[in-house]
């Protein structure tokens, strides 16, 4: 089955109108009819091969919300016209010790990522900016009916992978979360930290976006260009979600943790960061990484995000706006995720 | 009351018998007479002045094990003839949070230290290379019957700093815990995780300690000098505790930790690490410094040395081979830990 989507032909060429072939139907498989797409930072690293060679011509997308239009027999979990999504995972082993823990993410051999990746039929993965996806029913998530299809893509990645280290690190009442750089990710942590109880500060480079964070659930918002907000918020926090990529003073945002605080990153910088020891020792910190989430999280954070209304703030574009969309990304120039209508692509 | 005591008279000098005042003996102190007191690495760093300007002359000694010999009339918790220890601590502000959560070392006002601190009458405190120490109640702790009191004194700071992370870190059976250094830290390490049930690895540079690292209960010895140990034990271990202080390969030791994994270092290298955050993603890995650990938690350490029959491996010296000493432990010529039998002070 070819079917329509939108590709990136080789490394930093701009993205076209294409069709891919999706495999048939097998037995634990569903076929989803792609509604909506959304963009992510990440998309735009790896189709312009900035985090290694990749497959081309290849469809990114891993924020795919859509309906099923057809199951394998042997699917229990999902129904022909039921409202799925599907993240940055369609595969994992399934027998190792985080498979089994929920912890696809984590798998010893690798998961299969939803493009780019090589399937368990050794074909290369194809994403969601196309018109259909067929996947495990494994790797399918339901979409409540409360979820607004659009605001729902963004919660497949950048949803869950901000929701997995809030809940990991007990984001909750009485728990004061600081969250750096209010983006696609960040708009999404400060919703759910706030919705989880939890005090909420956000720490932006400038001020250009406070009414924002303070609508979207934060009690504070800082400056991190002004050296003081260190100052002021020394030791504060119990928990610091660093959802920006560029390389940052460790050290700084270490020093902001009250004991047993822990500064969370959900993004990588290309390069090292430099972590002076001192900042861990004092009050026991933690420097971590956190990657997406697994499947039975990101259904509780889908369900969560249902019960409490919670979807990202979307900007619906046509297919044929990509590329534009790609150069706002990186300018920041978004509130705060571009989702593609792919009935566009028809 | 003036006592016999060896102290450094400045900053790279060698160290040398004279006196100091201790301060009567208050309603809430403890007059201890020293039997012994361990040789911390640290000692050496603080009276070289390499960690900062230091009061001198300065008498260093956090390691301390004695008999009580007078205490002041509002102590109901020791009695005259008591064998107890003090440790790194003799003060915090006993009010903030970390100080009423039995985290005296993370107090918000800052702990007193041992020595070269300043305690509540103002007077700078001198350490345990003496007959005899003053020191308020609570922070003197039991030494039960079953401890050796020259093996028990490594254990109020290097018994400590290894036991605390290793159960804020859950090493207990059923985890894997690699020591890093097989120094005055790393057997103490070795010892108590195995004794808490862990399965332990000691990862040293060479295999020149192997035989005493599998006696002190270690179950592998691996160099890490050959580079085939990081690719044969990737992804091996729930806990990595770091004692060495020298600068080493974050990212080669990240790479050891299974999901949700920690490197802890307990020691702090004078310059800046390098992290690649992509190790930190990888596994969702945590790492993490340690300091010491609390008041309530040396007690329950030393509670469980004595009940597993668990002290330093000690090499007993006067008082005037303190120099010479010092130049073995940086040579790494000690196994493991140099305590000083103060009686030939007197």
């Amino acid at each position: 089955m070819r079917v329509p989507a939108y590709a990136a032909p080789a490394a930093g060429r701009p993205l076209g109108p294409t069709t891919v072939e999706r495999r048939s139907v097998g037995p634990d498989d569903v076929l989803i009819e792609v509604t909506h797409a959304g963009i992510c930072h990440s998309d735009i690293h790896t189709v312009r091969g900035e985090w290694g060679p990749q497959p081309y011509p290849l469809v990114p997308g891993h924020e795919i919300v859509g309906v099923v239009a057809e199951v394998g027999p042997s699917v229990t979990t999902h129904r022909v016209g039921d409202r799925v999504g599907v993240g940055c995972m369609v595969g994992s082993c399934r027998r190792c010790a985080p498979c089994r823990a929920g912890q696809e993410q984590y798998c010893v051999e690798g998961m299969v990522a939803t493009y780019g990746g090589v399937d368990r039929d050794g074909t290369v993965t194809q994403g969601g900016y196309s018109t259909h996806v067929v996947v495990a029913a494994d790797f399918v998530l339901r979409v409540p009916d409360g979820l607004d299809p659009a605001a729902a893509a963004p919660l497949l990645c950048a949803g869950v992978t901000t929701w997995s280290p809030l809940r990991h690190w007990g984001a909750g009442p009485g728990r004061r979360v600081a969250v750096v750089g209010l983006g696609g990710l960040g708009h999404l942590a400060v919703k759910l930290a706030a919705a989880l109880g939890a005090e909420v500060t956000v720490l932006s480079q400038s001020l250009k976006k406070q009414e924002d964070g303070l609508r979207l659930g934060a009690r504070d918002y800082h400056a991190t260009s002004d050296p003081d907000t260190f100052t002021a918020l020394a030791g504060r926090f119990d928990l610091v979600v660093n959802t920006v990529s560029a390389p940052l003073d460790v050290d700084a945002y270490l020093s902001l943790l009250a004991v047993d605080g822990a500064l969370v990153n959900v993004g990588a910088p290309a390069e090292p960061l430099s972590v002076d020891v001192f900042s861990l020792l004092t009050n026991r910190r933690t420097f971590a990484g956190s990657m997406i989430g697994g499947i039975a999280e990101t259904q509780e954070m889908l369900d969560f995000c249902a019960e409490h209304g919670i979807g990202a703030d979307v900007e619906v574009i046509a297919a044929d706006q990509v590329n534009d969309a790609y150069e706002r990304v990186l300018a920041s120039d978004v509130r705060y995720r571009f989702v593609i209508d792919t009935a566009t692509l028809r």
